[in-house]
């Protein structure tokens, strides 16, 4: 019969040990061999992901096609360093945001230049620039915005930049929403035209047409059209309670909408005035002409108006490929910099996932950083959100898993000295190809190549080396062939 | 005449502001629009680096390339994230690593799990692992071994992955020294055998060959060798002091790292012992049969020249396309998880830079995460050096910049309306197509073409809509055509 025994280390000095047992305490020499230090059960921060083989592949196929079509649209890579200084990403988010960045602790005597006041009260708020420069990016548009003023000197205007990186928030994880995950952006800088509006929808088609990702619907609205619904509503100052509101309609319906307004002080008089809003309905002309009428007092609605009509008619005479744009007066965006149009991306009907897109026109960006009247339009695409979708659709080719095409069976030094003069040769031909590091048993080599999913194996032992031939098997269907190196090559190429 | 008045902001509260004037306090009423916060002129952390369209451009063609080695060599990408939790990190790169590890900021109200006395009493050492959770990656390889223990039970051993992401270290910048840097490893873990280090050593060459860097010489050195001298000086207990002097005998020579290893208490009688190794000269095998000699007496040191042996047998059998093998008996690595052999590449003569690649094998990496008896080796590509070497040989092609390769003019809303609809069979072609955004002057249009180095413009006015052809200029002859659409198609693909 085991019994346990209670014990407490109390100190350890190898090779010696002290411990209490009971009242006793212990001084014990332990062998060198004996101690195994617990090792520590690995893990991962929350909200972050390990990607397999399989899963880098797969998020490689889709920011390959993404990539392609950027380049095809004229937009040119640029990247940005992962953490800013604080103060570039610091406010620009508003308050929500501000707390989502992650801060990076100073280097070194941190506290050397910390206020022992703060440290007291325990003000985290007021002590984390004392004791922190540097933050992750949040998101890829502000560090652009940076770039585009530091580098006004060397870029040719307009400048069509993208940029596939990741972005960090400290933001609660759920399904579809990462602490550590990654943006596909592309944004045009110093052109108010319309036309990259027009652009930036067919991209979007474009590249979710080559994803098989077929019966997206982008969503459109005008930052101008919300700011003339407040106007005519009169109330212009509650435009971001009465957006907020109205940009929950589809989730909560109508009377909770309006509820929530009256909640924020907009009177019944006003929530009257949006009700066409609200009954909204038909094509995306049928919608305009709706608007036009309830606008028809508001100068800024009017223009917004006109922007959308002009854009869906580009829009109708190029066809998109397999997405549908809807006009949507409730769509919002949370970000305070849009100014124009805006945008944002549904997946096909079916599947439930928050927006795999978004985008929009912002102003004047860059006038945070000292350069002024800059206008610039953007859009982005969710990478990890738009894995899901396709993951859940069946949508990825069987072709994304490329592994080995070959494997060169091991049948000791002196076979594997022949093999290994014949790797090159494969290599070179374009085909991947391993040699089994260990002359392990027949079954443990061709487990090997099963697990890995490999297509073909050579076998070259004694006999073949002597016919200066190379026996190649066909793993899925067990055929073997005797054929030369260069037969083999072009077999496999 | 302007007089320059010096006056003192005392309290701001807008739309009043107090200030002061010689002896006088006025309060201000302030115009809304007449206050600019001052821009923050924008900058980057120290040590991290934008990467312009071209340097993006350059990267990813010499990532591609390794890449394509990567995987015809049989490795299969894996990625993890950016930062891990601290304890996986922390203690694995000796105390100066530890210190150069960049630490994220818990959350929300980090100072409530903080330890009041520390932070009176300023230790950052103890008050760090209090207030911060989680670290940026420091290298790939102990995120690599993390994820091996983790992901045992869905690995086939061995293993053979590729890793190509940032990492970063709170180093001092200086020239191919940066704070945030990429990292291109790859390993191969749970197999013992040599012909592992083989098949490195021919991928470094295969690499380095196809980047046009020829010339490169891997240094090949083994720790056992290390510790067999180590041995046979009776300095088993300097072996540390004795490694990191010996290191440095290509810079500072023979007798500064004689004086270093006496001031550390290597006795002189035991530095005479190492006199072959400061003379040691000729071919691979002339070294070989040396250190033979020299380590006679000590088994390790047999082995670890046995092992040398084996592999230099292999190379010479496939010979290297253009990199040198060298014996390197001096090279030591400072990583301490290192058992086996270890790597360095040295960029080709006439270069100055530290070393732009390593690795080498280690018995046990996993045993820290609880995995024992897994025998690894890796080398690592140092993707920023190898940048800086290609830049300064001039080796990067002139094909790697490839933007746009058209663009067509702007003449107003109808003939954009045309253009249109021809950009997406342009871009269905694999041509990168681009419509200028506005009907600007000729002149900024053209000069738009230009300084994008975009290769042919297309003019499409009243007259070629009328008669359905496209004008299509080559902006480096000057050279006009007049083509139909499949025409201009077919020409530019």
């Amino acid at each position: 019969m085991k019994k346990e025994i209670k014990l407490q280390v109390i100190a350890v000095n190898f090779p010696f040990i002290k411990i209490s047992l009971g009242r006793d305490v212990l001084e014990l020499f332990i062998f060198a061999s004996s101690i195994q230090i617990m090792a520590q059960k690995p893990s991962i921060p929350k909200g972050t992901r390990d990607f397999s083989p399989l899963e880098v592949q797969r998020r490689q196929y889709i920011m390959n096609i993404i990539k392609r079509h950027f380049e095809l649209y004229g937009f040119m890579p640029i990247e940005t360093p992962s953490f800013e200084n604080s103060d570039t990403l610091m406010g620009k988010y508003g308050e929500e945001g501000d707390r989502l960045i992650f801060k990076i602790l100073n280097s070194g005597e941190y506290l050397k230049k910390a206020d022992a006041n703060l440290l007291e009260t325990g003000k985290e708020n007021q002590l984390t620039s004392q004791i922190s420069e540097k933050a992750l990016r949040y998101d890829l548009t502000v560090p652009f915005a940076r770039y585009v003023v530091q580098n006004q000197n060397d870029i040719t205007f307009p400048f069509k930049r993208f940029q596939m990186q990741n972005v960090w928030r400290a933001d609660r994880p759920q399904k579809g929403r990462f602490r550590e995950f990654t943006q596909c952006d592309a944004d045009v800088v110093g052109s108010d035209s319309l036309l990259q509006e027009v652009e930036l929808i067919q991209l979007y088609d474009a590249v979710f047409t080559d994803l098989k990702l077929t019966g997206c619907t982008i969503k459109i609205n005008n930052r101008k059209v919300l700011a003339g619904i407040a106007e005519v509503m009169d109330a212009e100052d509650k435009l971001i309670d009465f957006t907020v509101a109205l940009d929950k309609l589809d989730k909560i319906g109508k009377d909770k909408v309006q509820e929530e307004m009256r909640s924020k002080g907009i009177d019944q008089e006003a929530i009257d005035v949006l009700d066409p809003v609200f009954s909204l309905s038909g094509s995306y002309a049928d919608k305009i002409a709706s608007m036009k009428d309830l606008l028809k007092e508001s100068q800024i609605g009017l223009q917004g108006i006109e922007e959308l009509e002009f854009i869906n008619s580009f829009i109708d005479d190029t066809a998109l490929k397999s997405a549908v744009l809807d006009l949507d007066i409730t769509l919002a965006r949370g970000l305070n910099y849009y100014t124009g149009c805006i945008f944002e991306v549904a997946a096909p009907d079916g599947v439930e996932m928050g927006s795999i897109g978004g985008g929009g026109r912002y102003d004047d960006l860059t006038g945070i950083f000292g350069l002024k009247n800059v206008s610039g339009v953007g859009i982005s695409f969710g990478l990890d959100r738009i894995y899901l979708v396709i993951e859940q659709l069946g949508l990825f080719p069987d072709s994304v898993r490329a592994g080995v095409e070959v494997l060169f069976i091991n049948f000791g030094v002196t076979e594997a000295r022949y093999c290994a003069g014949l790797l090159s040769r494969f290599r070179e031909s374009g085909i991947k190809t391993e040699l089994y590091p260990d002359s392990a048993k027949m079954k443990k080599q061709m487990s090997y190549a099963d697990r890995n999913e490999i297509p073909y194996v050579i076998l070259a032992g004694e006999d073949e080396i002597a016919s200066g031939k190379l026996n190649l098997k066909n793993m899925r269907t067990g055929e073997q062939s005797l054929l030369t190196v260069q037969e083999v090559i072009e077999r496999l190429r």
